[in-house]
């Protein structure tokens, strides 16, 4: 059975996902890029914004897993956009089509939760955006089959790594937490007491400063 | 001039220092042990507890820092006992005495803070406890002049240390985050947001599961 993943999670010190205050503008709210600045200094987050270079350590090996052997993705809305309700952008020339350019770094499809199902996007580069109001276990059944046989990937916000986490359907789960204190936003961990006793739990940290924590589903 | 500390102080991966339902007999209610079984692994733990032997690594390395030169410790009244209110057993023979039998690891004078003062009582091994109604400064300086030129222990819980650092006054904190979810109790980060940016930070993880976090006051 292919795995369902989750990669480079970034999270603070006081366990926030995302800050307070997301716009267009600011995917991450008040905490701007800080989540992910590790990440942008590593080899592959060099190479997803066409930039040579890049360190090759700890944060690299950890970051450059999230490609490889994933066939789907699954994310909530709110990491698709900072929208709420029904959409006001269907059928006009600004069609919201993700933070990510027209090339996204994903290059499955990518299944959307929303309760306000819409048309399918396709972008280049074999990303396809497909909206979806789905339970996580018909979101995953839904990603699995798209993913013919690889790995699916849920890749957040905190509120779909929760929900995923909560119904036991998350095999590996690796976090990068982040020497900060964000303060507000959105926690990972509410409602997930005692979800350790499920994984092998292991930490390292990076000179970076980031913790890594790898959660692995026992056998 | 002498420093503020905090050594040893254990948090959840969500941020809890303490859990909740405490009682005479679960000093961190639903946490148990598990907040501090990385210490009684040590050799430091092994000594505070008459036992021989324990781990002499990373974790050993931090946990016992705890008590070279400190002359006194500044503690809330939680981590004196679970009671609330005005004392009832002043004068009987049933006083609480703290958690730690008749000779506490503190060795100095322990200032208890409290909006109910009582006598002070003095324990075998040089610990006293001194039981005094006072803002965090107010403590701090009565501590320091108890403490004879030697330095300050912010001994905890989270409320005390979430006070002390809000008002400036910790010079470096040793947190031991343990990779388990609490889930409930007192938070540490609370009010915290951005209290990184006064500190230089460094994370390291050790081969128990913990990761060790030093903030250093920046000079």
């Amino acid at each position: 059975m292919s795995k369902v993943r989750v990669h480079n999670f970034s999270i603070s010190l006081d366990g926030f996902a995302t800050g307070d205050g997301r716009t267009f503008d600011a995917p991450f709210g008040h905490a701007g890029t800080r989540l992910h600045e590790w990440m942008f200094a590593t080899r592959f987050g060099g190479s997803m914004q066409g930039r040579p270079g890049g360190s090759g350590g700890v944060d690299n090996a950890f970051a450059e897993r999230f490609g490889p052997g994933i066939g789907a993705e699954i994310m909530g809305r709110g990491k698709f956009g900072p929208q709420t309700g029904p959409w006001d952008d269907l059928g006009t020339e600004r069609e919201w089509r993700g933070w990510w350019g027209p090339n996204p770094p994903f290059h499955t499809p990518v299944f959307v939760l929303t309760h306000h199902p819409r048309p399918a996007i396709e972008m280049a580069g074999g990303t396809v955006f497909h909206f979806i109001d789905a339970s996580p276990q018909d979101a995953l059944a839904a990603a699995r089959e798209a993913a013919g046989g690889l790995d699916v990937r849920i890749g957040g916000g905190p509120t779909v790594v929760r929900d995923f986490l909560a119904a036991g359907l998350i095999d590996s789960l690796h976090l990068a937490q982040v020497p900060i204190v964000l303060g507000r936003g959105v926690r990972l961990w509410d409602g997930l007491e005692g979800i350790e006793a499920r994984y092998d739990v292991e930490a390292v940290s990076a000179p970076s400063g980031v913790t890594h924590l790898s959660f692995n589903r026992r056998g």
